[in-house]
């Protein structure tokens, strides 16, 4: 992000900063804040925190995350109702465990509300706990706290989510971090992508009245202009309600089949990118894994738009992508289709090693430009070419014309 | 709080809803996730949550607190620079969990800022995480990670910070609850009060340049005028960087002395209101123990204000108001004498049954209203009388005249 005065300010650099520096405060590179309690952050660079320093009984890591909604910068209330947006933070969150192949346990929610004509602060924060407990309850996360406040200017919420690392078949209780990808590994998705970034664009055209851009009358549709109609729907409800696949990445990582994980929350090319830069690898993806889904497609050919353009840096999607043997892959494949069959699937890459790519690295100094993998990852054209994804790379290939 | 349609809006009220709604939504009084790990998250009414989910060979509870400090409602720009907002952020939060008797361990750390011509995000971001990790490094906790997004409107810090109970003479390591005060009780107050009032009132009068109130030259001013603006400086530094009182709060922990612990956010009789509450006693304050500090007793006189109100009504001082018996209460004087000679400690009052006080209590029922402790607490005037100090009340004692 770049703010006023035009100084270049990422979140990453931030994250980086304040870990390191936490550390450098402690003198000693390996945390323990007690002879009982050792703690061991892991990060940046994953989607929650991990401490060694609970559940020991259990070898188990306790895992938390914090991931903030900001009113005008993660949400438009033009567009969501305060119970979606409850229930969107806590996803937000959840799929962050998820990242990590985790079981999720227990939500602490900061509000901050501001009343206004449209929303007073009780029908707000009212909604808004309805849709924090609706997904606690599907999720099976106990809600354990939370502070709420008046705000002088936007609205903002924040969740704190715990969680645990999930015993593997050997009995280890390790979450699964960015930094286990090898080369040979399959890059695997699971969930759909692009989705989120399309219902936000029809939602910025067009609004939303009701439930979902309705006609005035359904009967004057054909069955093209309806099933349309269901399409832009089901993008949109991707943007207000993303299920994050919390089951389907604990089932994977019980069974030992992940070397790797991260939620797209940022777009694919820029969290595969945390991969490429944790592990110390290269990617080279495939086109032809990467075939818009039926909704997307339709919406995509009606606008215009570029539907692999929003499938590689739509973000908001929170599908889960991950790395894994190829003899795991089949097991990954056969375990999703058996068990979670209504959840997309598809090898969309592999690993290759740093040294098999041109381009150059990042330092890993923590700088704030620490965060750029250009070179690190590439895409397989449907023609055979070959072509460098550099962090905004995908934005020529996407319209070689600009 | 009341929002702009008029609505009354209780942080408390919400935060009862929250965790009645959270505990109905899973079906159980004392809630379990899982087989593993019992939770039974003992709130609202504490200034933490209460978990008993963790360090179970300790036999030790996991504390988790949560505040959350918003633009132009708990400070603003005009006064405080980003590294004290860090720190007092932090400190706000290290006051939970001395309010509990813990021992903080972890922080997490939500920002959401804006730029501004003043302040770039970077600087704010730079300054608070400093001011973060000097109050971290002071008090032994370790900053474990958190988000960090642009805000559209104005600025909100969020920490959540986890910290445990104290294993006390007996080896039992629970938290000290607002739940445990008994008739006969002495209450106890640690630290001042009244002075971070005085200290906003100032900043609100004269606004702050440099180093708080400096006059262009300290040469022409007399002894007399020298002492009032020390006097006026260091109230303002109560504001701006209130210590919370951890080491003291674990010590007496430890030596199982008190019955109950608050700390004093909101004021003096709205904490106080809350152990009426939830230990269902009624309170007698004696005004003889509530003399002002000097300094305070000066800025009071010079600007005409009375010291009683901001004493019972200030808020923002993170002292601590405990109770304990006659026995604990001695041994209490004696430790903070020995052990804190800087830090002031009073007995201010007992502790003694509902019945004894006329006065309608509050329904249990978690409603908005709920935190009302109409005709609980009273106050014994140095002329002997004593007078109900209703949830507003002290407004009419302090100037019987309005």
């Amino acid at each position: 992000m770049m703010d006023e005065r035009g100084e270049i300010f990422t979140e990453f650099g931030f994250i980086d900063d304040l870990m390191n520096r936490a550390v450098k405060a402690k003198g000693v590179d390996c945390i323990s804040s007690s002879e009982n309690i050792p703690v061991s952050p892991l990060g940046p660079g994953d989607d929650c925190s991990v401490l060694d320093c609970m559940n020991t009984d259990f070898g188990l890591q306790t895992l938390v995350t914090k991931d903030i909604m900001s009113e005008d910068i993660h949400f438009s209330w033009k567009w969501i109702s305060p119970a979606e947006l409850g229930y969107k933070v806590m996803a937000v969150n959840l799929s962050d465990i998820a990242a990590m192949g985790g079981r999720p346990l227990q939500a602490f929610a900061g509000l901050s509300l501001r009343g206004s004509d449209a929303l007073s602060i009780k029908e707000k924060s009212e909604g808004i706990l309805n849709g924090i407990i609706e997904a606690c309850s599907e999720f099976d996360v106990l809600l354990c706290g939370g502070d709420t406040c008046a705000s002088a200017h936007g609205d903002f919420i924040s969740i704190t989510l715990t969680g645990e690392s999930v015993p593997d078949c050997l009995g280890r209780g390790r979450a699964v971090l960015r930094s286990g990808a090898v080369p040979g590994d399959s890059i695997i998705l699971l969930g759909s992508l692009g989705e989120s970034a399309a219902g936000l664009r029809l939602l910025e055209m067009f609004g939303r009245s009701g439930d979902c851009l309705l006609p005035d009358s359904m009967a004057q549709l054909d069955s093209t202009a309806r099933f349309d109609l269901d399409a832009r729907q089901r993008v949109i409800y991707s943007h207000i309600r993303p299920e994050p696949l919390v089951p389907q990445a604990q089932r994977l990582a019980r069974a030992s089949l992940l070397n790797s994980l991260i939620d797209i929350s940022d777009g694919l090319v820029q969290d595969l990118g945390h991969i490429c830069r944790q592990s110390k690898v290269g990617m080279v993806l495939n086109e032809a894994g990467l075939e818009p889904g039926m909704e997307l497609g339709r919406i995509c050919s009606k606008y215009g738009w570029n539907s692999l353009d929003l499938i590689l840096s739509g973000g908001e999607d929170y599908a889960l992508a991950g790395t894994a043997s190829r003899e795991s892959t089949e097991r990954i494949l056969s375990i999703m289709k058996q068990e979670f069959p209504l959840c997309p699937v598809a090898v969309i890459g592999e690993v290759i090693s740093r040294d098999s790519q041109p381009g150059a690295y990042e330092s890993d100094d923590g700088s704030a430009e620490g965060d750029r993998v250009e070179g690190a990852l590439s895409i397989r054209c449907l023609s055979g070419d070959i072509i460098s994804l550099e962090k905004k790379g995908w934005d020529h290939f996407a319209d070689p014309g600009q």
